[in-house]
């Protein structure tokens, strides 16, 4: 692959995530009537926006920690500490978006759960919160056997790239939904593609780009973190798969 | 990992892509009308299942081909030669999905490609061609010089589960939104989810696992064909990423 300094590219990708949460506020405050947190259609709202800074932005951020050249070098626990907090993080702000999205639900005698979008979004939450208290009984409780990380490391590595790819799923199935939901009656129909239906369609190719740019940067050797027990580990760019 | 052939996986992974394929169809059949060409909305039933049956499990197939133990003696060039074939059947379900849609459209007065899902499923679409003819022209034609094969081959690999990963998320929200269309009225709200709905949002989990499964084949280091120029490709358990 071409030569490419990982800083500029983090620097890049950092500018995207911060214009997918820009994109998905702007979208909400302006089209979707703005915030509340009262069981309202302005609770809802809160909803894209949390899910999206959680589950995809900050999330992808966690998953880049350790692609950071100085957690090259020196002890290993600090990263796996900011790892864990900034996928903590991800985490609170993905249940409160499923608090914000249920009460909104339970007020307006809206069943839960029936959508496949809902589906897919619960299941990669449940996965997050199994993958995150597996990766902290592993990797940052200091008495998990070697042997134990050794044989969990690439599931957990797996299922990084994994609950990101659901994520994405979740959101472009999410926002499809909402503008079929929001976009009905006479000139604002989805299918007229008005300004909100071209910004929340642009918003969904954003946050994909956003999310394949974070499983290219996993998936390039020689950004990997040095392995002091696979030497080799970084120079294997033709068999490792993104 | 648990060590695990290969054989039995892939038995299984064939079982659930011909479970897949029997679930879009059934669901179609069942519940929509069932297929015919001629612009009707049983012509647009086609789409579901081309898509699933092309952009999913063939793709998937295809993807998986140089991991069959077999593939990894002898010349490499029947093998290459199967993965083009399969990847170019998949397209041209892909192509035929597509004409099935807009010919609907077409015929009824409704706009192409105004919702999210449409403008995702396109970019996967227009990928995998770009992915298919690059491939072709740097693996297949015996003049492609040594150093674009090595050049290309890893975003090749990248792309090949990039396109699997879009596939997937255009799927998903498909079905999510054709079920939205298609239980409005009464006792068969999407809502109240009717047995039509659980199982189109089964068919839609299916599919999320039969792609993961297919992304974590390909990310297995042992499962890997020995590549001579990186004699430790298969042995970078945890620096592989998914």
């Amino acid at each position: 692959m071409l030569d490419l300094s990982f800083l500029p590219f983090c620097a890049f990708l950092g500018g995207l995530g911060l214009v997918c949460v820009a994109f998905v506020s702007a979208w909400c405050q302006r089209w979707r009537g703005g915030f509340a947190w009262d069981g309202s259609l302005q609770m809802f709202n809160w909803h894209p926006v949390l899910m999206v800074t959680g589950m995809v932005v900050l999330y992808g951020a966690a998953a880049l920690v350790y692609r950071l050249p100085p957690a090259w070098k020196g002890p290993k626990f600090p990263w796996k500490v900011l790892h864990g907090t900034l996928a903590l993080l991800a985490f609170v702000l993905a249940v409160l978006g499923l608090v914000a999205v249920f009460r909104f639900h339970n007020e307006h005698g809206t069943p839960n759960l029936y959508s496949l979008h809902s589906w897919v979004g619960l299941v990669t939450v449940l996965l997050f919160s199994c993958q995150w208290v597996a990766g902290f009984s592993s990797f940052l409780l200091p008495w998990a056997p070697a042997w134990l990380r050794a044989l969990y490391k690439p599931v957990h590595v797996f299922f990084g790239s994994t609950i990101l790819m659901l994520s994405l799923a979740s959101c472009v199935s999410g926002i499809n939904e909402k503008l079929f939901f929001s976009l009905k009656n006479g000139t604002m129909e989805y299918k007229l593609l008005p300004a909100e239906a071209v910004f929340a369609n642009t918003l969904g190719l954003l946050l994909l780009l956003f999310g394949v740019l974070v499983l290219g940067a996993l998936a390039r050797p020689s950004w990997k973190r040095p392995d002091p027990d696979f030497p080799d580990s970084r120079q294997v760019p033709s068999s490792c798969v993104g």
